[in-house]
């Protein structure tokens, strides 16, 4: 049994990013934006309505406030102050899908929120004190030896362990960087057979060929390129074909 | 009995606007910006804080999406995305009140939306279904006689009608125009002895000397500025003087 | 001879909108958003670049401050406002153009801008006071008949006046609106000969079947659909092949 | 001979900051906030409009853009970004400037940037970049030993140093942290010997007692508070007592 999860509900005003319908077919829990990255408030409903329709389950995808850099620089918020964004984010998307008649189950922090809280204790501790305030039967979806999975973790609330379908990762369990070469993976067919073994065996190969225990709860798929779109088939067929239930894990 | 409520929490990053804090010991409910027109989630905490600690009633001061402008100018956006920006703000703000302790239980209109759903038959639409639709136990603080009372009144919402303590009356009850001379009275005495006339004979004189019936459970009074403080603590003192008890409608 | 011009520039953050570098190829006037409405100053620098190297001519193309509906509802800001938020984009884009080695040479409104100082006297002058603060050599491109192209004249503005390639006329020379039925033309050939038609004989057949008097200078092609950039392409064929020179006006 | 700096314009929509008016009778040089961490175009006409009419010498007060925290926290912003965004600000400045008919003629960063480009190569580099690019002839304001001195230095940039009014020096001249106590002066008089001190001999006296060199061009006092601007009277009557001619750097 694996969740499979993605990005979602990233267009803003007349942008487009992704293919939101295609994904939800796709994936079990959708990462949706909450306005302060990506989304608007009629993105975020027409999203929830999509995931709702095909029983994908809703997480909170909240950020940095920064729709200039799409969330993806760091931002050096005040703690309390990144507490309460986050508490607005989550309300937001809770309120929406209250209106659309499906829970919020989860949140996954995004773009350099993710990365920096992996380590920076003080904004992982502000993010975990948000959703324990917000509300502690959230979720937190996380990558497994981060500060804000530890933190969460102390704090009470349920930590989901998730692994990238396409990234390489290091000897340590960290993903190499964005920056070196064959950092990302394109070819559907390894795809899936990294992500069955994922799922089927809890182990990954790493960049240098050693083997890498991983304990991943979820499996995070992206859904921005049309390409992307067919790696994510793929990698929920050969789960599918190796007999490994694709369900949601909230 | 009538209840006095105050625009609120309109600070907003690094400037400050108004005394919260004083008119907290004056005013039953706070009309509390969503971070649409001002306010921001820092903002937002203390301001909900503050009211639950003097027992005034929480109230989402919902705006057009316009910091540029404070929410001031109409802005004519279309009716399906004006219900999810009011969504927005109102779950942004329910989930800092959770987090604080407090409810939410009501919503105001803020400035150009508030005069628009006066008479906008489509926009007011539009703000009822997001209340309806978000949680239908929320009141709906407004003019009496404008189409957004009318409207959620059909729907079944609680609409509680307001006056306004320091403005001058058409005799066909609406508000005569901030362009014309004594649209706005100042003398702390006069409009004292206005409201405790409001709250006692539900009676107004207009600016023509004619007396005008006014059906109001709560008068709007400001605390943006210094002078604006004394004139809401001379409201409260006319209307404790006169027997009238002061109490949130909510 | 006739102008051909394009919204250009529309990409924001991380979303992509339009194929800025396919059209330069065949346009001669590029209306260069200015980050009201969409672009960034990273956009709006490649847009400009792309332009130059193409010797495409760069125009302003101000908006309402308005990112969250792309410019494209009205916005009641008052004039003096309008004339400086002008101003800003104008400025703002002069410089990076200014960076880049090609000069601004003219300012076209966007969206609802555009439609509302057809009309609206307060908002048209506003934009004619700030272009001729700024920089009187600036050339405002818009629709024959306009207040705007009215007061523009009046103030000693250059006005150059634009026709649509792709959309309906009422017999009036007024464009169809967008919610009628074929408002908006599709097909490569026909929309190809109605340009020609424009710039050869200073006519438009209207929506009725009657012949309209239409002088234009410029003519719009749109580029933010793959079809759009087919179209815009026949266009300039179409121009070419009936010996009619396509060359930017400023 | 020396000039005095102050942060103004940072007004935005309708929240006020500072006493522009008064600030602009004591003072010799205006940071004026361009729009990203504060001010918007009708707060920059009628700053730069009061500077103009006091003979006040105009500078972009170039920031990161993030009004939401008026620019003080760091932003990991590229720094190919960074240049376009300061590009962007100086241009709207410069529009905004031209048509108010005064020139600008310097840069200063703020808040987060100007801490920023004490130390970070990139982003210095960036910012230089940005003011060699589009006007080379503008002056960069900033603290002396910097990164940013150095680097705009090496460009060819006039590079003017600033010393700080109300703020303690650590023995090797950096800044005392305002989280330290003492970090920041509030007696008129103390003030006002201290920057005689500045401009006269050229030193100031250390928080451990040590005597500094310090060879600044500028000084700045702050006016965002009623007694900022009577510390800022007390420096330039100090001055002027003290024979020291206060003038414009630029």
């Amino acid at each position: 049994m694996i969740d499979l999860n993605s990005d979602s509900g990233e267009s803003f005003s007349s942008w487009r990013m992704g293919d939101d319908e295609a994904m939800m077919r796709i994936v079990t829990s959708a990462n949706i934006a909450c306005g302060f990255h990506a989304g608007d408030p009629g993105v975020m409903r027409s999203t929830i309505t999509a995931a709702a329709a095909h029983d994908v389950a809703v997480g909170a995808h909240v950020s940095y406030r920064d729709l200039h850099h799409f969330g993806r620089v760091f931002v050096d918020v005040a703690p309390a102050e990144l507490t309460d964004e986050v508490v607005y984010q989550i309300g937001a998307l809770q309120a929406m899908a209250r209106v659309v008649g499906t829970p919020v189950t989860y949140v996954k922090p995004h773009g350099a929120l993710y990365n920096t809280i992996v380590h920076h204790t003080a904004q992982a501790t502000a993010v975990a004190d948000a959703i324990k305030e917000v509300d502690e039967s959230l979720a937190v979806l996380c990558l497994p030896g981060s500060e804000i999975a530890r933190i969460a973790g102390r704090k009470g609330l349920r930590v989901v362990h998730e692994a990238f379908a396409d990234r390489a990762y290091n000897p340590d369990g960290t993903l190499v960087s964005r920056r070196e070469p064959g950092a990302v993976l394109h070819d559907p067919a390894e795809i899936g057979r990294r992500v069955v073994r994922m799922a089927a065996d809890h182990q990954v190969v790493a960049a240098d060929g050693s083997v890498l225990d991983l304990d991943a709860d979820s499996v995070c798929v992206h859904g921005d390129t049309p390409g992307a779109v067919g790696i994510a088939a793929a990698v929920r067929s050969a789960l599918t074909d190796a007999g490994i239930e694709v369900t949601r894990f909230a």
